[in-house]
């Protein structure tokens, strides 16, 4: 007998990276509604209407999912995360709801992907050792590499929200000042130099109370989820402005995250612990009691217009994300459902892992080779993509949502 | 014959700094409605009900005034926000209207000022030469005082804008790291050099595209209002973390703002030139060709427990903020509806007009005398008010609304 209505839901192969292990969340549009964005479940090579699935199968969360963004559901906090997602698992995979699920997936293709959250605050980290150490002998080439504080405590600075973009949005060339060691003044202009950072977004669902800290153990309470982040640095801007307070706007033209967000319980089986410490750390970063370990393995892979660059391990990193929040807090400032924090540029401490194309050509002088010519820094036309898996169970594999962006000339 | 229902219309003194000339709008709730925040404008000692005030004069922008926060007013553009201040000008002081107007005023002790806008990105310059130059003494004593781009771009960073309060809101000590010179690692424990700075915040209305630079003369078109700005900084916090990313911690647990968002054509009698610049400008900052005075003469007035400790004059800023406007957005970073900036620490060139204890004590090495006891920095209890005013139509004064904020213990 041939079925009259075939199902719609497509077989997800055994080993997909967005199987149902994995079920990140995101916001899209459709060619029939492109002004009614809606939440949705990337399943393979489909996406599930997660409100529609939500109200035919009658969950209590409908409403939550039924919304223009991730909001709702991120404020919602830890229990409702863990019963969203077991309904979710249970809608894809039950034999019994094939055909009903059927209905509400259709092809990642035919969909526009949305920033699927408001962004609040963005902060970016500076987590990497080898990323830092690098750094600092290109930038501060007379100083220590580490600055001082560098181990006690996981630096940080607030970068611009409102320039938070998703997923292929196209990245025009910023302009402003730079000051070539050999000129007297600063030159105006497009950014001569133009990078990459490599990194991993952690979105922030549960907000805190103003004078309150989050320890360690609040991480699961209060992180809703992963995102890869390119973190888009005109290190011309950057390396005249940044003294004495920071980056502003070598960073603050566009910051890309990908289209999906992967919950937190899916990366379970990617937890490992970070390298050892060398300095003893003050109790509120002290992670060494902690019953999970702070790492997250997660293999990331760069390209640059189709080529691998760069492979860098986010198991690498000095500080985790825990200890993020941990320090972010301390202070007594709180958190916003929406808050964004970045790892830092992910590198590892060979050539090939790398996270930005300042360490990679260390500053420029060691052009890449790639098929199309070689890169100091990015071209106009240049696309960046990131992408990223973390072991899942059974030996298989968790997929990060791509984060890609196309460098267009400065206007 | 005697009135018998009085108008509840006070008599705006002569000469009050919230008279008809000035019109700051701001969000309150009242007793009887604590969960229905609306839109009031400050006139002397009464605030108006904006948007009941609209509905009954059948103004065509009712509903802009019949909302929960200024942002959809802000949003509306100039336009809109001159034919808004008109019609506020009109209502409150025709003479045919003062009944009517008396039924949508109140006096400001009865109703619960709240933040009036929510704040997108947060951005903090650094603009005066007398701080900057301070700061740099005390906190790097071996290098140049002011770091070599200062004269050539206004220095900014990004700061939290989840932690922005209104005036009133307590301010908690925040805890974290400080390093003393003489300790080898790290203590942590509540600040120990608790500060304010005196500073004015310029409130975005209308956005802009990503990929566009707001020149100059965009100003006015782009700038909605003006409040007054205490942003708290831990100095020992801030001291031990701010190499080489910038200010966080000791910044970001709290930055309180005034109640009161003053239009900016309210400050069209304090326009002053800036002063004379030392270094040649890029042609996107330069402003000597503007056809206004890109200076603002405000007198600010800090005190502490009531007793005041300074007065700093904004006419002193060597950058303007059509200026920093200009920088924020030359590298094609997009402004938002509620981004706030500010303009840095207030300090002129004498030792009275400095606008934080950093100066004022000078490292805390100083103290300063008040009748409650010295203070090098703030002790818990301590209340700081910011008050400021600007020089009017007709030598009258603009109030801007103070800022104010008492710090509790450490939690």
């Amino acid at each position: 007998m041939t079925d009259v209505n075939p199902p719609r839901q497509p077989h997800v192969a055994e080993g997909d990276p967005f199987g149902p292990d994995n079920l990140p969340y995101g916001v899209c549009t459709t060619p029939e509604h492109p002004r009614r964005p809606h939440i949705v479940v990337r399943y393979g090579d489909h996406v599930l209407d997660a409100g529609g699935a939500a109200a035919a199968f009658g969950s209590p969360h409908t409403e939550l999912l039924q919304q223009p963004l991730l909001g709702p559901l991120m404020a919602a906090g830890r229990p409702v995360w863990q019963s969203v997602r077991a309904e979710l698992r249970q809608w894809l995979t039950a034999p019994e709801h094939r055909e009903t699920v059927a209905g509400f997936l259709r092809p990642l293709t035919e969909v526009t992907m949305r920033l699927p959250f408001e962004v609040a605050d963005y902060v970016d980290f500076y987590a990497s050792e080898h990323h830092a150490t690098n750094v600092g002998k290109i930038f501060r080439p007379d100083s220590a590499a580490l600055p001082a504080n560098w181990k006690h405590l996981p630096i940080g600075y607030h970068g611009r929200a409102g320039t938070v973009v998703v997923s292929g949005t196209p990245v025009p060339r910023p302009k402003g000042q730079r000051k070539p060691p050999n000129e007297e003044a600063p030159l105006f202009g497009a950014s001569r130099r133009l990078d990459i950072e490599a990194e991993v977004g952690f979105v922030v669902g549960t907000p805190s109370e103003r004078g309150e800290s989050v320890p360690l153990s609040g991480f699961r309470d209060h992180v809703f989820g992963v995102t890869l982040l390119n973190d888009w640095s005109a290190r011309d801007i950057q390396g005249w402005e940044y003294v004495p307070l920071g980056p502003f706007l070598g960073k603050s033209f566009a910051t890309s995250v990908s289209a999906w967000i992967t919950p937190l319980d899916a990366l379970d089986h990617a937890r490992t612990a970070p390298p050892a410490r060398d300095e003893p750390l003050l109790p509120y970063l002290d992670d060494s009691a902690e019953p999970e370990p702070g790492g997250i393995e997660l293999h990331i892979t760069v390209s640059i217009n189709g080529h691998t660059v760069s492979e860098p391990p986010f198991s690498a990193m000095y500080w985790t994300a825990a200890q993020q929040l941990a320090h972010m807090t301390v202070n007594g400032a709180s958190l916003r459902t929406g808050d964004l924090y970045a790892s830092g540029t992910v590198s590892g401490p060979e050539h090939g892992q790398r996270g930005c194309l300042l360490e990679l050509t260390w500053g420029g002088k060691e052009p890449l080779q790639l098929p199309d010519g070689t890169r100091g820094f990015l071209e106009d036309g240049d696309e960046v993509t990131l992408t990223a898996w973390a072991p899942g169970p059974g030996g298989g594999r968790i997929g990060l949502g791509e984060v890609t962006g196309r460098i267009e000339p400065a206007r």
